[in-house]
């Protein structure tokens, strides 16, 4: 019995339970989803979640009932006759005729004949009644358009056991703790204003120090490793974007380009706001002329990208519209392309560890059905990715035919508590821009030869490698890259002066710290910091301003009181090994 | 006797030697200007900057003629008729009639009658026949527009005295050596393309960083004086900026705006490239509810805005189309004015000397005719300017009604050797945004009140800064700027190994540097790393080699023989000093 089948035979034992109650429902779609099902009713009147107590009651007596889910077929002037009062069987039924189709498909439970392409249970007794339960209620247009009516749409969730069902809610449970939206929202991050537009971040003060501290430590890493930084404009155009083919290949992904025309000035050209990075490195590539002994030349960019998403698919960080990638693009000869592979690879895990991620998965995507470039090239790029992934010994699997038309590539996903798989890192080999753009070097026989690119994005968005980071950790970030590291907590005012001098002795350690006020109760200010995540809470009263020492609580725990000096030490000890 | 009369009767000199060899040259305008003088003329042959001699010499001959320029007056019927072979006068004589003039004035000198406004010299005993030049030869359309014809312009020069004229000479020399546009080039620190649009500045490697060690040092200021770091996007919905006013008061800088209808998706808003940072600053600050206690509020934002300026004004660095700012606005009660303004000057020259600034104008602009706010208002924030400049002794002119619509403000600009000023900070109160956005705190008393914003770029722009300490340096960055600090030069192969091991010491010292290989002779790395202007050149051979030492050669000078220790103790100070 597979779950789907339970899933889709509930959405129909809940459209009974609604149709006894009300017989002239209309019926939209009622599909099996991840986890559960729903289904789009017409009712004569407002229900609410209030009434999911009757509803789950009357689906359980029907499933002791051991209903069977039988299959019959009909044509279609019955089915129109059957439907005459419900205006969107009606419309499925006459969509389906104008499709081709012959008969049409009911599914008979008891007394519900219902148009359905199934497949469902043999009968209710395949059913856990304690396994499921109704979830939520949302308004649902008719076919997704707004110019047709709303339905009522009610989602239920279902799986075979009981304990599956009460693991669906723990996991829910912890997902939501870990939002980084509500985290977002709750510290104090950053947040998305509709009168600025959907999908675009600003970062509020704590949460901007966090990008900083995670965009420093990154470009560092990168100079540290023979790139070179460059910076970019973040419009251009439009013209360079036919060069480079993005207005063909990636229209759907970009904001309408603006026209000078509209200013009345002399100019008339187009531009538009930046989706990628690539062809401003192209171009300063191109200021010169290359020879390979200036190969490989790795240019690296904290590039903020702007890219039109719909609406309805734009979550918190994860999905923006505007985002800064740690953009790299790598210019070598195809010899150079295996070692270049391995030291991105390289890199990328000893950065990915450093933040603390220990769960990876590895895709290895393949040549597609179109593709430019020759056959061979594609298979010497595929084996460099190999070559790299294997002298590291890393587990990967491969996406055959997943590559993008213009070369092969390796998706880094992370895994966090939850198990769920987050998008991050992107290693791309591109044959198709150094064609466009005319790319050249000088090789060693003194001929004219093109460089081929890689495209790498090791965070990926920072928007959203944030947000991963934020669920990763449920909002306890490591001490380095905490926004607020220590809260300085005097008992009484005559700790003040104390207190601030233990700041000032943090700040010159490089710490971020904050001394609080007296004026609210320690246990207050403890509180606060506890739900601000601050990793550090130093409380200092009569004994520890006697003793050069703090008392330090870490995580809900009170360590105990520590000498300044030593505290102060271990604390940089963390910054440094970047816990 | 008057310059401008001197430049002017030197144009119409010129005017006397061209017709005496093309009688029936059609003349455009001809004014004095900065410096000197140019004429337009309509030539029946090409000439070029080989024809200067013949020129220059005839009007010495002229000048010693001791010629009289003589007034007179002539109404529009007899004018027309001399000019009737000479379509520019005849359209300009029929403009001042459609104007409404009634007489016209002309001027003599010999036998030239010339449509002329005036004034000039008596005579030509007046001008120093050794103290000009003509300087160059360019196009110009008959009245600026491309639709009418392409005039031949010639420019000179002209002083009282011959010293004048040298020193002319030698100052363009020098700022032509200083220019930051030749140096940008020959440093390879930016370029700007035509396939990306006017105005908009790729930069290279070098420049990036030398971009990036400004960026930092400027914000780690920042933070450390109570600002808040914030990161915010490119662009807006158009309507943000309606209710900011930008749409109204700042249309003619600001980009043409994109409109999401063209997408054909369901969303139609338009959305404007940002002009400013200012609304998105105050959206952060409208997401709590802020007190007393909680101000002043200093938001800053190294924040890349767009603007468009006609292609005509934009110069390399200094006049761009997309800049970074180093923003911040800053929130306050009306109370704390003056503190703040305070605190910003005393900030901003601390910074400014750093980068080794001396000389400063700074202008303090004060209510327009035109203002929002009241009196009262505009007299307590104009006294706060005032106290901050006083308290901390600096010099200041008054630009009185000199201030923007919405408050007064202060603009600090920076002198250089050459004597030129270059707009730099700009500090600027204002009563006109809080209120449009409807930005409240609440007061002592518990009730909502105006905060007062302040707006304040400490370095400006940073692209225009950059040009700026390239011109004001000639490429010449102290030590701390240097993109590349230290090219070490091995002056065989053999001596590579210990360049490597000198080069690791200084990277370890967090030393920007460069081993150059030794396929390449000593002098010829000298020479190279002099015309990139870097630093400290350190050769080693073998007596270095054995004494662990390095061979310090700086700005053209070998200052001998240093422990390598030594010099790294040395050049560590400079970075900490910021030399």
């Amino acid at each position: 019995m597979k779950i789907e089948n339970i899933r889709h035979s509930l959405s129909h034992l809940m459209s009974m339970a609604i149709m006894e109650k009300y017989p002239k429902a209309g019926l939209g779609v009622g599909p099996a989803i991840e986890n559960g099902f729903y289904q789009d009713y017409d009712l004569p009147e407002a229900i609410s979640e209030k009434d999911f107590g009757w509803i789950e009651k009357r689906m359980r007596e029907l499933i002791t009932q051991k209903i069977k889910f039988v299959k019959s077929e009909s044509d279609f002037a019955n089915a129109l006759k059957f439907y005459k009062h419900d205006p969107y069987k009606t419309e499925m039924i006459n969509d389906l005729k104008a499709a081709g189709e012959k008969k049409l498909s009911f599914y008979d439970s008891d007394w519900f004949h219902n148009l359905c392409a199934g497949p469902h249970v043999k009968d209710t007794s395949e059913i856990n009644p304690d396994a499921f339960k109704l979830t939520k209620l949302a308004g649902a247009y008719w076919r997704g358009s707004e110019k047709n009516p709303m339905l009522t749409r009610i989602y239920g969730v279902a799986f075979k056991t009981k304990k599956e069902l009460d693991n669906y809610f723990k996991f829910q449970e912890e997902a939501e703790k870990r939002d980084h939206r509500i985290l977002g929202q709750k510290l104090d991050l950053f947040h998305i204003d509709e009168n600025i537009g959907p999908g675009l971040i600003l970062w509020h003060p704590k949460g901007a120090i966090l990008k900083r501290i995670i965009e420093n430590y990154a470009l560092d890493e990168y100079l540290r490793n023979g790139y070179q930084l460059v910076y970019t404009p973040h419009l251009a155009k439009l013209n360079l974007w036919k060069i480079s083919g993005h207005t063909e290949f990636y229209k759907e992904n970009m904001f309408p380009a603006f026209h000078l025309r509209e200013l009345g000035e002399e100019e008339k050209d187009d531009y538009q706001i930046k989706p990628m990075n690539c062809p401003f490195h192209i171009a300063i590539y191109k200021t010169k002329i290359r020879s390979y002994k200036d190969l490989p030349l790795r240019y690296t960019e904290l590039g903020t990208v702007y890219r039109y998403e719909k609406s309805g698919t734009l979550h918190g960080l994860i999905r923006v519209r505007g985002f800064t990638q740690d953009d790299a693009h790598i210019f070598c000869s195809p010899e150079q392309l295996p070692q270049e592979l391995f030291s991105i690879l390289k890199l990328t895990f000893n950065i990915l560890k450093t933040f603390g991620f220990k769960g990876f998965k590895i895709y290895l995507s393949t040549r597609p059905e179109k593709f430019v470039g020759t056959k061979k090239i594609w298979q010497k790029a595929e084996n460099s990715l190999r070559y790299a992934l294997e002298k590291l010994n890393l587990k990967y699997e491969v996406d055959r035919g997943g590559g993008v038309f213009y070369g092969p590539k390796i998706d880094i996903k992370i895994e966090d508590a939850l198990h769920r798989e987050w998008q991050c890192t992107t290693i791309q080999v591109d044959f198709n821009l150094p064609e466009r753009f005319d790319v050249n070097y000088i090789n060693k026989k003194g001929k004219k030869q093109r460089p081929i690119m890689i495209h790498r994005a090791l965070l990926g968005s920072l928007e959203r490698f944030i947000g991963i980071l934020l669920e990763y950790y449920g909002g306890n970030l490591p001490f380095w890259l905490s926004p607020e590291q220590i809260w300085l907590i005097p008992v009484g005012s005559r700790h003040e002066k104390y207190a601030k001098e233990v700041g000032v002795r943090c700040q010159v350690s490089g710490i971020r710290c904050q001394v609080k006020n007296a004026n609210e109760t320690v246990s207050k200010k403890i509180r606060d910091g506890e739900i601000q995540k601050i990793p550090y809470l130093l409380v200092v009263g009569d004994k520890e301003m006697k003793t050069k020492s703090v008392r330090v609580r870490s995580k809900n725990k009170d360590l105990g009181i520590m000498k300044l000096d030593e505290f102060l030490e271990k604390v940089k000890i963390e910054v440094e090994r970047k816990k």
